[in-house]
């Protein structure tokens, strides 16, 4: 077919772009860093989305909306946050557009406004100017708010759904009376994230926190899960950010606590975006293409109808419909793609292009023995099934292949994932790829060096292992415990 | 209670502010002309957003997601497009902050732009731009896209939902090979929007066309929904637009026909937005707060627990448990407020202001009888009931109560409908409130005179009426039928 890939092994990042164009995922816009999100794109998004969604609304969260635009002065109110995002804001500036007397439009720059604003690269600033206003006391903590949006950073090099000027997320932002309070919930939506990225995505990650250097600009410690790409390259698919009383005390917000004291208010912060998107592409699919699991996929069964005659199709599609309800009646969303203008073959690798996890083929043949051809395509296995009973063994087979694909990147990041004790091995085995476990002696300096010759970040510092001492890979020092190394989108 | 509303008698825009923020569903940021959407009125949009986004995928509609920016050369290429939002686009000229070394931050000045983005206002323009690329044959088409996304369009005064700056809303986007295809599409959309004011929000709706003076720009027609407020003015509660091939043509956007001819692309674009959360308000409201259709409501039942000791709470709290779980099981909200800070009175009080369609008390004597108090917030009504089968008992009075809203609102607009013929009663009518019916001679001019002196609009021609003609109320000029006018939000 004309829409061949180019393979993993040959070029993993054309790859990558192929597929994404190919797949009818996203493509780049007319604006510099931005990109189109195509319906199939989208619906994948819309499905990651509602689950994220359900689970915020499960553990206590509800969402509201804040403005696109912050004053430039709230900028500059947190030190450390303002530092990490100026240099990437776009300024809003002019309001009004006037004819330039040629037939095309020219700013008025009479209509200037009174203080810039920033397209919003986060929103801590503008929310926590909102909090001040709605806590006063400890009856109005914790504040559980989630907000879906898009937001701007200019960027020099983009990759579709990886890193685009504007995309799309989630941002949560909590207030709350405790220290204590606070750093449960960042670690509460790791565990969320994990769970998310897990069980929907089928995507294995690791839990632990950034190094100082890594953290986010006025966050006191960084929560992340991290993926490893089938390339060697880790993914960073998802934070958590305990923000202490910095934010708190940039905006003046204080509560009455229960002793009738004032005290500044404890934040979180915690976003993952359409990011998402690519890293599901990365993990799973092949050079045929997408390979979704059944959980996030916009169609999760596609049936073709093999015939020659038109008499032929119409007593397939009396047969597809049955299957087709019984489907639908379990919650599958099933498409029979009975188009006239296309051939099976063509079908077959258009969906399997699509990633759609279960593609049902009948003929005439079947119809005679009661059969249905199924074919998976996280393994692209065939077997011939009686049509009995079929939905419910579809039922099991989407729920088969969603465990697949995630045993299977389980055992590809096992397959990847090392001890290294000496710098030259080290070296060498960052090159390869995969995630490096190694000891670190705690400095920025060293963290600095080590990224400097291997271009290998600390991606997490594990919090869920114990400690076993040793010596720093980089500079021989003593170090506590080993981190996670590797080279990262 | 310390949050008594203006009344509408005394100031129906006084009590309509009080109301949006003393429910806690929106109020003022800090960015003039923005809101931000609290936590229980963004409820409220969700809920709209669900119903209204399964009836475009019913309709067949995806959804997609298209830049922010939107290049400023674009908006130059329709000429009307450009024309009606050229003075209401805000531009984005710079892209980085810098130190202005007094702990500030400023715009550095060398990172500029080369061509100015404008922050969309309406996506038109990017989306042809995009379906350049997407359209080449017959086969391409129709093209049934739908973005939910933010916009900007700078407004000198602004009001909470009605009228801000940055808004949320969906816009439609097709593109078809007919225009009698086109007509459809518009119209069904339209169809679309009136069913759901009409089934969920509860809001009778007129259908029709705008004049030419009040289309939307780019439109060649502009189809809309217009609701009629409490205080006698419409508001326009939703637009679709047959553009014909203007926007196609500005794009340079052809298809290969059948029989291989090339041909421009027919559009439609539609939209409704935030502003229905005010249509909402405004449409069923008393002077004791918000009143909800159950269908939109965030929280459709409370229970308030009426006891003196915590033993008594202790047992109605056994009993509102199973209530609950019957509620939950017909997939009806339901919050138990068992907050000890609140007596029953202020309880009462607040999910009134709130719009919860219906609140049970229970106390002791109601445990013994084996009764539970029903309190209907449309009617303000009470009865008691027997606590046997309540949940099937409240899932009626949920229907009951949507219908009778509509219902009410349905008489309060036939109440406030008339039909006028002489320039002096239309001119009081006017002024008094109302959808007046009145005779117009189709002309651009007097539609302008008959604003300036009375500040009335024609809302739409109706087009689903038998034409009967008479003499336009202003000029005496023959008319061909009667059209809408009335004083708008």
């Amino acid at each position: 077919m004309a829409k061949e890939l180019t393979s993993r092994a040959e070029n993993y990042s054309q790859w990558y772009n192929d597929l994404v164009i190919k797949a009818d995922l996203a493509e780049n816009s007319a604006v510099r860093g931005s990109m189109v999100i195509k319906p199939y794109g989208y619906a994948i998004w819309e499905k990651m989305q509602a689950a994220l969604d359900q689970m915020f609304k499960d553990t206590g969260h509800v969402n509201a909306y804040f403005p696109l635009f912050i004053p430039k002065s709230f900028f500059a109110k947190e030190a450390a946050h303002v530092e990490g995002f100026a240099k990437e804001c776009d300024v809003v500036i002019h309001y009004r557009l006037k004819n330039d007397g040629k037939g095309g439009v020219m700013v008025d720059e009479s209509a200037k406004l009174e203080e810039e604003l920033i397209v919003r690269p986060t929103s801590e600033t503008i929310i926590w100017d909102t909090y001040k206003k709605w806590i006063q006391s400890y009856r109005d903590l914790p504040l559980l708010i989630n907000q879906w949006a898009n937001v701007v950073r200019w960027e020099m090099r983009t990759r579709l759904f990886l890193r685009t000027a504007e995309f799309l997320w989630q941002e949560g932002h909590t207030a709350h009376a405790t220290k204590d309070e606070a750093v449960k919930e960042a670690e509460l939506i790791l565990d969320v994230y994990a769970d998310f990225a897990e069980k929907w995505m089928g995507v294995p990650v690791l839990k632990g926190v950034k190094s100082p250097g890594e953290r986010f600009a006025g966050a006191v410690e960084t929560y992340c899960i991290e993926a490893l790409m089938q390339d060697g390259k880790a993914l960073q698919a998802g934070t958590s950010h305990f923000l202490g009383q910095n934010f708190a005390k940039a905006f003046d917000v204080k509560y009455v606590t229960k002793e009738n004291q004032l005290e500044y208010v404890w934040a979180t912060s915690w976003g993952v975006s359409t990011r998402l998107v690519g890293a599901l592409i990365m993990s799973h699919s092949d050079d045929n293409g997408l390979v979704l699991p059944p959980k996030l996929a916009p169609i999760q069964v596609v049936i073709v109808p093999i015939y020659k005659k038109p008499e032929q199709l119409d007593e397939i599609s009396i047969e597809v419909n049955k299957i087709v309800n019984d489907l639908k009646a379990k919650g599958i969303s099933v498409k029979f793609d009975d188009r006239d203008t296309h051939k099976p073959g063509f079908k077959f690798a258009e969906w399997e292009l699509k990633g759609v996890p279960v593609r049902l083929a009948i003929g005439p043949r079947d119809l005679e023995n009661g059969t249905v051809e199924v074919a998976r395509r996280d393994t692209l296995e065939k077997e011939t099934l009686a049509i009995k009973d079929i939905a419910h063994k579809i039922e099991n087979l989407l729920e088969n292949i969603q465990n697949n694909i995630f045993q299977k990147a389980l055992s590809f990041r096992d397959d990847n994932t090392f001890n290294v004790d000496s710098w030259n091995e080290f070296k060498d085995r960052i090159e390869k790829g995969g995630f490096v476990w190694a000891h670190w002696d705690g400095t920025d300096e060293t963290e600095e060096k080590i990224k400097d010759e291997t271009k290998a970040t600390i991606r997490l510092i594990p919090t869920n292992g114990k400690l076993k001492e040793g010596k720093c890979i980089f500079t021989g020092k003593p170090s506590r415990q080993r981190v996670v190394f590797a080279k990262a989108y």
